[in-house]
């Protein structure tokens, strides 16, 4: 079962990501890179952005949901699926898995935000709503298991991580001489897949990691040389307040660079900065990569940057930055 | 002189389109085309979005700035540029002109919305403001050019239909078996280059313009055989407030196909739908051909349509639907 194949010894290699990518191939958007040069000029790099914000249910977490599923099926296991989750990984797997023909149950917390449950439902999951605590999320979705739904976690687990990988196969195709390859950093699943994948395919890149000063729960792991499982997480970046997971450790500390972090306000700023010059409305979570090179320029002078914008979904009427 | 040449008989053609591109090619950014299964679902055909509010000034407006400007410079004509504008036209001449050198003078309304004022002022345009009546902008405009400007008329000159129709060619490319082409009508600009150049790249598609009923001037002057110079105006989509152009008007006359009138609440629902199914807020301007294809389903159904999103200037704090 997916459940238990989350030791630290199943590192993907690039060859695991590329069959990932073929697995999902038609399934997921390619989506756009984009740059700006007035927004060069502000942030003194060369940036490129990897728009998955554009992606089908509004982030990257849609890739990762999909190579999972599609495993199932390759591997013969049918059956209904389940997560737990307040937010982009339930609305994706939800997608993912009706494109399979599966059904998809995922366990949401009774205060998720109206847009998040709205987006869950949008794309076909089957919603249980549980009180809003890391016991009563891990038991409704124990219960589902025993009713004999297949559990996949969203970031700690190597399809998933292989899946998430396929933006920085994407991205080294489009951008084929990047210095630098940013991601954010929240439970790990995305800045692992795209370490294996940036380090193949562009042997000389440094990979960076952007995480909220108010979640640094892995730049903390990382300065520590050991995962740590607790941290006090405050920070408006609601993508990333999970504790990074056990293989996505495993590979940060073996193949991310480093792990920057960033204050509240530059991801605020990074907000309006994108709107203003992109004209697109990105998440907290996304804006972590554009604060970490407004507030560590040395890392980024006169380098040509490709950030992954991770996700669109945010709630209009409730934007954490003046427009 | 520029405004000298918008006489109808000087139709350009797609040869003068493939010319204005290779003009601006560089400096435009080639916008990407995105589809959605669950959309495709919901309007009853193939839709595909050619992504102009992800155009550098986050309207197709910058691709015919650019090409008027690059037009003078090839034609030795040295000096600042001026136009009269509440909306994108401006800031897309700021930035064009700034590209290449030259000093843009933008003639404002003094009530135009802060978020216009500040892309003229961001993107390097010197703004006059004056009082809000079409005789003031008229008069400031013309001030400036007896100062020597040169006037840059915002879509009834040739050079501005054919940086225009470059959206239509980069499309044809993209998707190059479209049955149908759509766009929106304001002053026809776009829809007029869109209308060459889809009709010369794909030989049997149909081009179809998307107009508000409050502002159907162009409907009604093709009802009417003529171009009708006055028409009550009422509508939320800004960008087509204006009265169709003479030099469009005998394009769109020629080679449109059809212009399908919208509602006010069409335009706004349209709008809610793309931000939740492709997380882009785009302007109730660019809803409009969405709204075309929800009220006017038989002309769609079954078929494989590209609808130019014309662009995503938006004050996100006024926003004209529920997202």
């Amino acid at each position: 079962m997916l459940m238990d194949n989350t030791s630290a010894e199943q590192i993907p290699t690039i060859a695991d990501i590329l069959a990932a990518r073929q697995r999902i191939d038609g399934k997921i958007r390619t989506t756009p890179v984009i740059s700006e040069p007035v927004v060069n000029e502000i942030l003194g790099c060369e940036l490129w952005l990897k728009c998955e914000n554009l992606q089908r249910t509004g982030a990257f977490k849609f890739r990762g949901a999909s190579n999972a599923i599609a495993r199932l099926t390759e591997l013969g296991l049918q059956g209904d699926v389940a997560t737990h989750s307040s937010g982009n990984h339930g609305a994706a797997l939800a997608l993912a898995a009706s494109n399979h023909g599966r059904r998809a149950w995922i366990v949401m917390p009774d205060n998720s935000v109206r847009t998040k449950v709205e987006a869950v439902e949008r794309n076909g999951g089957n919603i249980i709503f549980c009180k809003p605590t890391q016991q009563d999320r891990e038991q409704g979705l124990a219960e589902l298991v025993a009713r004999g739904c297949i559990p996949i976690p969203p970031y700690d687990h190597v399809d998933i991580i292989c899946g998430q990988g396929t933006v920085a196969v994407e991205f080294a195709e489009q951008c084929n001489d990047l210095d630098i390859v940013l991601a954010p950093v929240g439970g790990g699943g995305l800045i692992s897949g795209v370490a294996i994948a940036a380090k193949s395919m562009l042997p000389s890149v440094t990979v960076i990691g952007a995480e909220p000063a108010g979640a640094a729960d892995t730049a903390y792991s990382l300065e520590q040389g050991k995962r740590v499982d607790e941290f006090p997480i405050d920070t408006i970046a609601d993508g990333l307040r999970a504790i990074v997971g056990v293989l996505n450790f495993n590979i940060i500390h073996k193949q991310v660079d480093t792990v920057l972090t960033v204050s509240e306000s530059g991801i605020r700023d990074a907000m309006a900065l994108i709107w203003r010059h992109f004209r697109m409305v990105i998440e907290p979570s996304s804006a972590t990569v554009i604060a970490a090179i407004s507030e560590h320029p040395e890392a980024f002078a006169g380098r040509k940057a490709g950030a992954v914008i991770s996700g669109g979904n945010v709630d209009l009427e409730q934007l954490p930055f003046k427009p």
